[in-house]
């Protein structure tokens, strides 16, 4: 695996957010790549065996292997992406554009989605729909109001950030959990146009290797 | 509030590990600056006051007012800093280990914190102290896996990074909640060395202006 030429391998789980961060990066920017599904439900979660944690020992997807490294952190393994394949760009030149970029972008990654992701989910038991709804609406109720002095076409101006590639899998987990989108019409607007972009589409949770039959688009 | 010459005024509770590490970077970079305490326990919250709504929406700390903008998420102000004040740098200069030294602050800023901060610690109830520990252990145990590959004096080789930002300020939250740190000896030997640095010392909870004088150094 130390070939700098190999193909980069992407751990991913076709419903996980995290991984369809990554997966819109790889796409957004032309890099080809092989896919190893992990099921994180099946196997009691293929992600706590041996073989993957000796891969990541956070035992999470996504995992990138890439250039010779092990990468684990969806947003860490976009900079890495952002910093070798530059074109097209993810984080805006200047730097106060950028700062909104990652504050948007953390505050998806670090502010909501680990509060309502699966393992968290899955120890809360019964009321975990509840839980998940109350985690993603007070998220949201900031975020559109952030995005009220950032927004244009998208979350930041009107170029495709960071900050995008965290939006639209943080809404599908939304969805999922039947959050009304009622109060958010600046995410709605944002994540509607995002779902038009080829990149956003090839990457989509229904479109991967191991999407199951029934789920596919 | 729109001069550039304006000194920065950091929102910031002391015992908040995020603040903590905000406050260490703009101390390695000799950034001077200007502290409005928010505590998170008085009044219901002083975060959840209109006042400061308005400056971060997210209603948390820190929360950093600098060259015109509004910032919250500590990374991304981090970020910010690291890109207009680059010296000394905290991020290395390989692509390779700049990625290793972003997984590391993520896995703990997005995989370990997140999970156990205050808002998450109060809605858990009773057993808040035990999920903690969970959060804390889980987290610590793929960590210490991770720095056997990066390691060097501090957590990527021997300078120090953003990595380690967020390295001590989670230490000090682990031995708030009482997690044994017999299985974590690189950690504790990281933490160590930095603690042993005046940036460290100076941004420490025990010497801010809002520490109550039963908790002073």
């Amino acid at each position: 695996m130390s070939s700098v030429a190999a193909k980069p391998i992407l751990y991913s789980y076709f419903r996980s957010s995290c991984s369809w961060r990554v997966r819109i990066a790889l796409a957004l920017k032309g890099i080809a790549y092989d896919v190893v599904p992990v099921n994180l439900l099946k196997d009691g979660g293929q992600q706590f065996s041996a073989e993957f944690k000796a891969a990541n020992p956070m035992q999470q997807v996504p995992v990138l292997k890439i250039d010779g490294i092990t990468l684990s952190q969806s947003l860490a393994i976009i900079h890495y992406l952002e910093d070798t394949h530059p074109n097209p760009r993810l984080l805006p030149q200047d730097p106060k554009k950028r700062a909104q970029v990652r504050m948007i972008a953390d505050h998806i990654a670090a502010g909501i989605q680990p509060i309502q992701n699966l393992s968290i989910l899955n120890k809360i038991g019964e009321k975990k729909m509840e839980w998940a709804q109350n985690c993603i609406t007070s998220g949201f109720q900031a975020l559109e109001q952030i995005l009220q002095d950032t927004a244009g076409r998208y979350c930041v101006g009107d170029e495709v950030s960071m900050a995008d590639l965290c939006l639209v899998p943080q809404v599908a987990n939304a969805e999922r959990y039947k959050v009304d989108m009622g109060p958010y019409p600046t995410i709605t607007r944002i994540n509607k146009a995002l779902l038009e972009l080829e990149a956003f589409k090839v990457s989509h949770p229904s479109r991967q290797p191991d999407t199951p039959a029934e789920l596919r688009a």
